[in-house]
């Protein structure tokens, strides 16, 4: 395969490292690296559900998404001073809390929401992807505090999981792109797969020309190898072999 | 394939109805019926182009979804009154922009904006597909109407461009789902594709238990079926032939 | 009396149609046009009413009202996406509110709340009379709903209530003005009354020279005429006889 | 005519004192009573118009209107504070905007602005016509103002206006309603009438029952000669003789 | 001392002047003016206390401040019309309410809140220092009309409160700064101080070059000076001897 | 003097880190540490100034402030999700904005506009003196970059300045408070100081009971001595000697 800029392979993930308890307050708190991307990804663990969970006695869990002015190139405004979280955002982070909601048992969780906050302080391209698989292992270590204080019997996860971007680039396939391959990228998919190497979420998208289902295919390829790796080092830093 | 509640196979769509010239003002006015499943979709030329298209020369198109209160079964807020667009509203109004750039020529098109519209007046599942699909015509009707004023020396279509969901319901792979179908469903995609059978979008949720590469592929091959059967709608409606 | 640029008589209505069951899920759901002027009139019942009604007993009833963005000549913006209703919206969604509960019972609504929505799709003047004047048959349409699931022991409607526009324009006083006459319009009255042919508002405004009472006068004969055709109208909708 | 709670005749209006030169910055500065109700109306004068009246060379007038939380029984809640205007504060300085536009040739005052603020101080029933009221003699002092500058030429006013309630209150029409019989009000109607006994604004609303055609013109009888009076106060104030 | 462009000494406060019962609806209401600068204060009662309250058994007291339009040199923002309050706004406000707090019993007054309102009818610099000068009047007006209807067995009152703002123009320290004053100095302070001379609040700003420790002391002399002058004033305003 | 919770002297500051360079994308980047609190400061290099600096020819400096929603003990609502910005929030913003503004000169700045950006990941108490104090040495870098790169003659910097909490915890006077301190403390002071040992902002506030002069003295002493020696840490983290 090709080399890119960075002298990375087509299909390899960049440097990824998992720093637990970054933060001293959360129950779950995690700096994920995907090379130069940066994430802060806190759980947070609330004694109290949203009115639509009460009668079901189980519990729920949420994500919030956020970059700081100064993540990106330029500065871009701060979302709390315009008063309104942009469309790219509110997406974001409905997919963080879909694709952490595919893998915990909220009915085991007990009348208690899980807030994840998932906050880039620095941005290099995948900053919704680093999310993901940062706040599994944040969720991880907040599930497992609760299991440690005996306030549940067992920890409610049913599967790792994780996700990286793929990406057409000047007609090859790419795994993991970084913000200059992204923008020049004519296809951009984000996958999302469990440990089981099920999907979770597949999300395409033909930035310029429509792609084949060939192209598709081979993005999944791409993918499947992606978050394997990925879900062998969240296995690494949490300790917990395949 | 077994029959579903409706009666209709597994891989077949609802009736499709397009009515042109549903509302005077509008360049392209287009009401489109999936089943039980309305949306009045508008397309307005405005001569003027936001500034970050200024210095291309070349003109822009976007879209806003909305649903009025009671489209649904029972009433949801006025997001007028509320004082902001969901999240969900939000994230369907970026697919539906995006899917159209993907088939006309901006730079064609000269400094002009094309504001879509799609107001749902009825829901009953996959209205944001509908909206796509009706939204295509409405734009066709809105450039040809350019192209008649001598405004555009010809129109600035690449494509045709089509939407239609497909799911997993009880373990059967089905085409364009109606709310009942999706609301017990396990997986949930919407697939953008064009005239020539390549990939716009692929939107694929695991609502419950995730997916298997080889259910993917499933869900792909009905969703070319329905947006080739789409087009083809699309077509007689506006007197093209392929 | 002199023909208009329509033909019609100055004291003559637009041609009214008043479709009823125009969209499945509401408890009522008019379409109603006054010539060109089209609106989606619904009511929706809902099991609760607002803390200020509580300790009553009875129920409420609210209304409110949007257009879809290109239901005019050009494309207004869209409420939602700006955030917040104009002062104009405000004010019609009042008057739609104060006209109905003018001859609804609701002490004996029991504790439920009708929910009038007014969603004007084809904007030609008058929308806010329409809208009134369609209200109603959705409100009559829900309400002998619940008297038919035994919900109500009897219909709380104390009387019809229909409304219209006046205005004199090159000073000639005219019945239900179009758009066109609107906007040359020097005085111009919105009034509502009941099938007693008493007023609950009466609303006019001098948009150029002020008026003397002999004009007032003359624009209160023509809209007691044309709300009692209305209210005809309805009566005939709903197959109810005078 | 039978005596009120007050002891005033059913035709009387309350006391009106109108104080100019109220507070030091604005160009027109009144408090104006009418009773117990007390309104600041300050009139500014701005050296820009809205972009809508650029073109024309002429200029533009506006107001807006405020109650300080605790001008009422109980308080209200800042509406600053809210983060938005009720719908009842935006029909108020609608009102007030158009009663004083229709008086004012816009076209003869130049690329400026004048902003009107009317801001209640004290609240017992007629705010809004005590408003208009005074806002005109704060206008007519701003006005006054630019012509003694060499400004303007002559003062662009066409003519005086005010504004009046009037009211059915256990079945006899009153004029100038307070706080006590504005809440106990069958009907209630504000009317905004010229120096010549033209009217600008009639807004009368059944709170109760519809009233009828004698009813209405009782009352438009007790506004006119409501509103003389208030002209003749103006007059006085000014020092401007009929 | 060197005279100011009003001829004040340089430790001399403007003319104060104290009007109780300023309005009629608030259990305390005051004007207050510190020269040209006017501010209404009204202290509400409701009995009602925020949910963080609620446990204690005790009460709470806050404050709202806000200027009308034209209150100032040239007309600002409506902060209700712009749908915010500015920070300097919150800033002033979060400081009223600190400051009466602080000379207040909350737990004495029982499960009911005090609402401050101070609303600036003109203004002349040191709009903050007048505003919780007079809200003091207001309080101690409003907790006597508690005490005088038995619901409060005593004034839950430790001390008087009083604010005033003392700067370095050119050089000289001087008390009470007025709008002209305020706008070339360098430094700028406003100290909140008891009856007993103590520090509730000092908020010292170098608007231009920092200030020295020797400056600094200066300026808290002049600061004592003002508040037990001021402190005298609502003595003698309210009938209460030192 | 005794020793506190942490065994530090009453006297004595919190462990201080300097980190530069700790984002890769902003002109200046540090992280700061008081202890266990943890800020990230960017500040970032627009071309660009505000309306009201354009005819000056120089420029302008302006700061934001914002914590993640799980910096602290429990998890706060994210501004941005809220939708707007707490009182809390502007009142700090607007201060490290002045506080930064008293050394660096806007005139001699160009016509560009420094952003500040102070970002809490953990917070103990003094968040926003340690964002002064590190807002310092970011813009000390993103200046220094302007003169590497030949855009600016020199550095625009007057002096150093930085910031630190002092308060009056049971009695005792105590140095750049934790949190557990500062919730426990009756008065609590936020100094600004220069290098010269100058003030620039003093912020006093008696949280339960007032303080007197003889305090504020003690206070004004601690403060001089930690600003000094956050001056020697900054100058040491940039190299440059007193």
């Amino acid at each position: 395969m090709p080399a890119r800029a960075s002298g990375r392979a087509a299909d390899a993930l960049r440097p990824v490292r998992l720093t637990r308890h970054f933060t001293k307050h959360a129950e779950g708190s995690v700096l994920i690296a995907f090379g130069d991307t940066q994430v802060i990804c806190t759980a947070s663990v609330v004694e109290r559900v949203p009115e639509f969970r009460r009668a079901s006695g189980g519990g729920w869990m949420t994500a919030e998404y956020g970059m700081l002015p100064r993540a990106t190139h330029t500065r871009s405004d701060r979302e709390a001073a315009r008063g309104k979280q942009s469309g790219r955002t509110q997406e974001i982070q409905r997919l963080i809390g879909r694709a952490l909601r595919a893998v915990v048992d909220l009915d085991a969780l007990g009348p208690r929401t899980l807030h994840i906050d998932c906050d880039v302080i620095q941005a290099d391209g995948g900053t919704r992807t680093a999310s993901i698989t940062g706040a599994f292992v944040a969720v991880h270590d907040a599930l497992s505090s609760l299991v440690a204080k005996g306030l549940l019997p067992r920890l409610p996860i049913a599967d790792f999981v994780a996700a990286v971007s793929v990406g057409i680039v000047d007609g090859v396939p790419l795994l993991d792109l970084d913000y200059s391959e992204d923008s020049r990228c004519g296809t951009d998919m984000n996958v999302v797969m469990t440990g089981a190497g099920q999907f979770v979420e597949v999300q395409g998208t033909a930035e310029g020309v429509a792609f084949s289902r060939a192209e598709l295919d081979r993005l999944l390829d791409l993918a499947s190898r992606g978050t394997a790796a990925l879900i062998a080092a969240q296995r690494q830093a949490l300790g917990v072999p395949a």
